[in-house]
Order: structure tokens, then C-alpha cells, then sequence
């Protein structure tokens, strides 16, 4: 079963609807308000990117529990039938309040907002949490990509080691977010409309027996959008045979795009291929590199010296590698009246609804970001969180991707380099407003 | 969108479908032997698990590009009519020999050779790699949980962490492959019929904002399936909250299931909680943990003295965070008559089509494997790869979770111990059969 399920409001931690069912036979329906907030930087990180908003949208509008899921629900002799006649009901008629996709944003801040009637905003819990990791995650992940490949191009070749169906997708479209040109994931080109781009495999050379014949064969098959992969038997020898074909090529008007290193010294073998392909004449075929990319390997290798184009980045990016969890929370921090503060050792959070507020110099660079309540202004800074879900119905339309991705190239810049290095990076400056420290005081465990 | 397709079938590398028109353009249509395997443990590791055969099965079986597909590749102005023509009655007609799910293998062994006519074989790599590498590196991970527990219960509680919906689902069901009781995720529980379980979160007690008054309102709600959460204020004193609820419960003829601990020194609290509760006659009410529990904490926790009856094992499991990713690869090792073996640095494999033998003592304990051409007999050794699909029909019915499951168990009881030490393990014997070794002679690249 590929696709298991059609809808997904069961997609959930049981105790929500335990809880659920709890707070319903208590009679417990004040409005709640529950933040969505990352505690602590991975290793590495001074900064994230904000992503995956629209899929939690979309979940929240549609949200109502299907006749198979109450039937479901039933036969675990779990909730009454008091309580399942009125999840049959439940909609969300909340608000939402929301950083924008392609955010930056930093340690403690809210990402979201939830606040509406306690079990409406409680049962949202897994899969806010499950959807914003998962892209806010890949799209920091792809940044500091794209931060270290200076300028050159970066594509995403996760899919295959991506964690399921959902993730591969998630992953295109985060990391395109974050600035990757373009993936390999067909799917995701048809869904988001993000640029395909793809090579050839070493079984296709293999299935040949000839390294040569298999390039021509290839050329023929696509003499405008031709990359070959050159490290099937011997790299050196590889990039020679695509020189060879490449001439012949461009003597039939066609051109060779490129050729793919994916194995061995990527430095040193990108100049030799380099130099073959420019004795050539084929100044303008690129070399594309793809051989265990992330961040790290991006970095060493350009000051090493390569001659590389365009990086393939997989399974590393894809999967967060290096930090394939956040410690992301969904914390209740308002019920009724009552600001409230979760006590337990470590997990310490931020009572109250809450606004961000950052200040930037007249360049627009980033200065330093005040976390203080929701009601309240902090002179010469801009509020981050915007109403998107106001009883219960989206406030406009979702952003398109571009708009997404302009956003964050635009944040991005506005920066500080220092933040992007990655490792050891300063903390940039958040501070709690006084309104919002003297809120603190009030709040209950 | 949190379902943005319905077909699957362009979840690919788009090189997978260039590579495909230019067989087709060439008229390559020999058949072709694909083999997934993994090239290398990861750290602490010495065997795997098979998972996620039945997705790949329905894919295959299944496997028809939509007319909607169809359009959007003749759009990407990439493909020849004459190719989208054939793609549109593309059906997979090959045969498919695989591992039994819930199988324990091992490095360089084929979890399963793919046979068909190059094109059928090499579109279904990045979707075979994908949906393989996430359930088996997840049974993998989350057998060492079970192993380090020691016959205490597991508990999936990763979904609001795994990387999107999807993995959420096959979390779920590869850690009750390996052993887990049961998980949190509902819909898992709906669509594998995998027993669910929760208990309640810090929300729930901070919106009472007594932790008596909670206790007590939850115990009314579920008078036999209560698991208290006694953290949020002072685990110690919510114990004793949770003693008196508990003591409350059995005079109304109720009964305190257990109680969860969430954050600080589990040994060291553990001790106390149980202490407390013993002292109330509440010998039967177990403690719950669940505090960033993976493989290498649980078995650090049991050894210090921990009185842990049941674990909530989350993130580390769901992401399988020491090795979120396996070096798994989908490779061409026959075309036609022709084996084939791959070359490239690091990337050697073993081409011809394979069959796995196990050789096992009387007593059914795994003594050594050896990897062998697809038609030899070993003596004394039992072949592990089946066929599953022949002509591109299935050859039976999917075995239950529960019969997977059985199968696991067995397995696993029957490895030697010392391979399912978490931390440098000793390396399982797995040779090369005369036969195959011969047939590596004469391959090709």
C-alpha cells in the first residue's frame, strides 16, 4: 500500500484524543493557546528557515473526522459515543497566527499560534509538529547548501534515501525554498512545478558494455539536454570519451550540457576533467559533481580549488543527516485567562500569546529580534507573526513557491554572514520584552 | 496539501525515464537483472532487517503512468511521442525474487533482484531504494531497542518527529515488525491494526493547573486505561498525587495502570516513583518512561537499576538517529547474457543473478551465509530468496503483520548475540560461493 490512507486527521498521537475526550466530559472548552517553538540550536545551526505552513493550513481547513475513522475509533472501546458524536462535528474555529514560509527565525521564537476552543487546538499537535520539523528542518538544511556552494548551482538528488513517499516530496520543495535550481524528483516537478533535472545512471553505460557507444547513444536520444557520467570505469578516461562525443555533438548542432563526476577526488579530478574538456573547446560543458555532498564536503571542496558547476546534493541533505531531529515543541502557554509556563527540567518555555518582533538597520539588515506579547508594539521593529486563520478560515490565498523562495533569498541576505557559518556560530541576539518578562511572573505551572 | 498525489509512479529520478526513452530510441529490451542491496553497515551495526516488500509489490503491480503523468512529461518538451506512447502501456511483466519481510541479512546479500526488459527493471530503482532503505533501516534500529530493553515493552511514540506522513505510518509498522507492542500514531493503528497506546501531556495537567484535580478528572474519563504523567510540576510529588489518585481508583473499582515519567534522572526517579507506589499497594500500577529513549539509553538506564516496566521510544527510533540513512544500492549486475559488475571506487558489487544460503546449526542458529548464483544448490544451506511476482503477476497473498512479525522474532532468537552488540560488533560471516566467484571472472563493467 503505497497510499494507505485518504485523509489524515487519525495521523495523530492517541493521547490527543484521549485528552480530547477528557477535556470534553470535563466540560473544558476555553480558549487555549498553544505555540509552536524550537528550544535549542543542533549542532552547527545559529538560524532556521520557516517551511511547510501551507500543508498545516490545508490540514486545518479540511479538518473533520471521517465516518471510518469514528468507526475506528469505536471498536477501541475507548470514547463514549457521547464524545464520538462530537468529533463527528469538531471543526477548527480558531486563529492562527503564523511566520511566514521562508521566515528566518531563531531559537524560542513561535513559529505559529494556535489559539481556539483547548480540544480543537490540542489535537492539531502531531501533525503541526510532524509537518514544520520535517520542512523548516530541510529547509535550513538546504540553506547552509546553498550558503556554501557560493553562488553555484545546487540540485536535489535526495529521493531515493528521503524517509518515505511525503518526505521526498517535502524535501523538493523545501530545499528548492531554501534556493536549490532544481530536483530530480519527477513527482515534485508535476505537484509544485519546481525544474527537473537528471543525468544517467552507471546501468546505463553498463547495459552498453561501451562506454562510448553508451554516450552517443545518449546524445542521439537528447543531443539539447545531454549531462554524461564519466566515472563508470575510469574517470580521466571517462571525461576524454565525452570530449570525443561532445565534438561530435556540437559538429551536428547539438551540445554538450555537461558530464557528471560521481566517485573519487572531487577536486582533483574535476581540474583534470576541466582541462580535457577545454583542450576540447567545450568550454561551456559544465562539470556536475555528485558523491555524498552536504554542506561540509560543498565547502572543502570549492577551497580546495574544484572546477565544479553544479553540485547533486542527496541522502545527507535529505535526511537533515547531521540534525535529523529538531527539538521542536507544541506548547500550551494560554488557557482562559491564565497564562501558563511548562516547568519540567529543561523544557522551560514562554507563557502567553506572543509576537516577534525584529529590528533591522536602514539597509534592512538584521539587528536583533525581541520576543514580547502579542498585543503590544516595540518601536522601530516589525512584528513577524500575521493572522493567517481567523475563525477558522484561511485569510487569503497561500504565497506561490517563487513568492516563497524570493522571500527567503531576500532574508537570507539581510543576515548576518557570521550566523551562516557552519560551525561554531554566534547566537544571534533575541531578547524577551519587559511586558512579556512581567508576564512571566503571573504565569502558573 | 497534505496528499498532493494519488499515483506514484513519478516519484523517480527523472534520469530513470531519460534513461528509459533512449532504450527505447536504441531498442533495448534484453532483459535485465537489477539487485538492492547495502554496501556497508552502518556504525554499531551488523545485521538488518527486511521491511516495506509489500509496498514495493502493490507499487509494482499497480504500476500504470496516469494520463495526467503522461501530460506532464510531454510538457517537460523532454520525451518523443513515440516514447510516451509506450510509457502508456508500460506494465511490469518481469519476475521479482526477495527476502521475506521480517528476514534478518546482511551486508553485500540482495534483498531482491528485479528480472524484466531493461526499462520495466530500471524505472522502478529510485521507488524500490526508497520505500526498502526507510522500513528496513527502521526495523533495524528499532530491534536494537527491543534487544537493549530486555523483554520490558516498547512503545512507538516518533510520529511527531519522523520525516512527514508517510514515515509516520511506516515507523509504526517496522517497529512492530521488530518487536515494539504497540504505537501512539492512530491511523497506524487503523490501517495495520497495530494496538494503540498513549497517556496524556503536560497540557493536560497545566490546563487543570492542579495536578490532583487533573489526575482525577483523567481517572473519571478512562477508569481502566489511565497512565499518569507526573513530571510537569515535581515528578517526586507527583507521585504521591498519582498514589492517592491510584489508591481513589481501586476503591471504585478502578485501576491505576501506570504512571509516566518524562524528564530527569530516570534511574534515580524510577527507584523513587516505584518506592512510593509500593508503599501505596499499588504493586501492579507500572511506570512508563519516555525521555529521548533510543537503544543506547535504554540499555544505560536497565544497567544502572532503573525500575522502567514500559519505554515510549520516540524520535532517536522514528529517525533512526545514529544512521538516519543505509548505503543502499539498486545496481545492474546482468543484461541479456552478460553479467555485470560495477567498478567505480568503493562501488564494487557482485554481479549475476543471486541467490542468498544460510547455513544453520540443528538447533536453527544462524552459522554462516553464503552469497550464490541464482541456480546452484548449497549444501546443508537454506536459499532465502523467493519469488514474489512472476510475469509481473504477484505468486501469493501478502503475509499478515502479525505472521511478518512471528517471523522476525524467530530469526531474531536464532542470531548469535554477540551480532546484536550496539557497539562494535563482530562481523557475521557471509562468503562468496565458488560458482559466483568464477562468474565475477567473466563479467563485464
Amino acid at each position: 500500500m503505497t497510499s494507505p490512507a485518504e485523509r489524515f486527521e487519525l495521523l495523530t498521537d492517541l493521547y490527543e484524543l484521549t485528552m480530547a475526550a477528557s477535556y470534553f466530559e470535563n466540560g473544558m472548552a476555553d480558549p487555549a493557546t498553544f505555540s509552536l517553538f524550537i528550544r535549542k540550536y543542533p549542532p552547527g545551526r545559529a538560524y532556521f528557515v520557516a517551511a511547510g505552513l501551507e500543508d498545516f493550513l490545508e490540514y486545518i481547513v479540511n479538518f473533520r473526522f471521517s465516518e471510518s475513522d469514528l468507526a475506528y475509533l469505536d471498536i477501541t472501546g475507548t470514547f463514549s459515543h457521547d464524545f464520538l458524536h462530537y468529533l463527528k462535528n469538531v471543526r477548527f474555529t480558531g486563529t492562527i497566527r503564523a511566520l511566514a514560509q521562508g521566515e528566518i527565525f531563531f531559537k524560542d521564537e513561535p513559529i505559529l499560534e494556535v489559539t481556539a476552543p483547548i480540544i480543537e487546538a490540542q489535537i492539531l499537535e502531531t501533525f503541526a509538529i510532524n509537518t514544520i520539523n520535517l520542512q523548516s528542518m530541510i529547509a535550513t538544511k538546504a540553506s547552509r547548501c546553498v550558503h556554501a556552494a557560493g553562488g553555484r548551482r545546487l540540485v536535489d538528488f535526495s529521493l531515493r534515501r528521503t524517509h518515505g513517499i511525503d518526505a521526498g516530496l517535502k524535501v523538493a520543495r523545501s530545499s528548492y525554498i531554501a534556493g536549490f535550481v532544481a530536483t530530480s524528483n519527477v513527482l515534485a516537478g508535476k505537484v509544485y512545478g519546481i525544474p527537473i533535472s537528471g543525468t544517467m545512471a552507471h546501468s546505463y553505460i553498463s547495459s552498453f558494455g561501451d562506454e562510448i557507444e553508451a554516450f552517443r547513444a545518449f546524445a542521439r536520444s537528447f543531443p539539447q539536454k545531454t549531462i554524461l557520467l564519466i566515472d563508470t570505469y575510469d574517470t580521466v578516461a571517462g571525461a576524454r570519451n565525452a570530449a570525443i562525443v561532445g565534438q561530435e555533438m556540437a559538429k551536428e548542432g547539438g551540445r554538450l550540457l555537461g558530464v557528471r563526476l560521481d566517485s573519487g577526488d572531487m577536486t582533483r579530478l574535476s581540474q583534470q576533467v576541466r582541462k580535457i574538456l577545454d583542450e576540447a573547446s567545450l568550454d561551456d560543458t559544465e562539470i556536475f559533481a555528485s558523491s555524498s555532498f552536504d554542506e561540509y564536503k560543498i565547502a572543502r571542496t570549492i577551497k580546495e580549488g574544484a572546477r565544479i558547476d553544479a553540485f547533486g546534493v542527496g541522502t545527507r541533505m535529505g535526511v537533515s543527516a547531521d540534525a535529523p531531529y529538531f527539538d521542536i515543541a507544541y506548547k500550551l502557554v494560554q488557557y482562559g485567562e491564565r497564562p501558563i509556563m511548562k516547568l519540567s527540567p529543561g523544557k522551560v518555555n514562554l507563557a502567553g500569546n506572543k509576537q516577534v518582533f525584529r529590528k533591522t538597520d536602514p539597509q534592512g539588515r538584521f539587528l536583533e529580534d525581541i520576543i514580547g506579547t502579542w498585543d503590544e508594539t516595540v518601536e522601530g521593529a516589525c512584528p513577524l507573526l500575521e493572522p493567517v486563520i481567523q475563525d477558522g478560515k484561511l485569510l487569503k490565498s497561500h504565497p506561490s513557491l517563487e513568492e516563497i523562495r524570493e522571500r527567503f533569498r531576500k532574508n537570507f541576505a539581510a543576515l548576518d554572514e557570521k550566523y551562516k557559518a557552519l560551525e561554531n556560530p554566534p547566537v544571534y541576539p533575541v531578547k524577551v520584552s519587559a511586558r512579556l518578562n512581567a508576564l512571566q511572573e503571573t504565569a502558573s505551572g
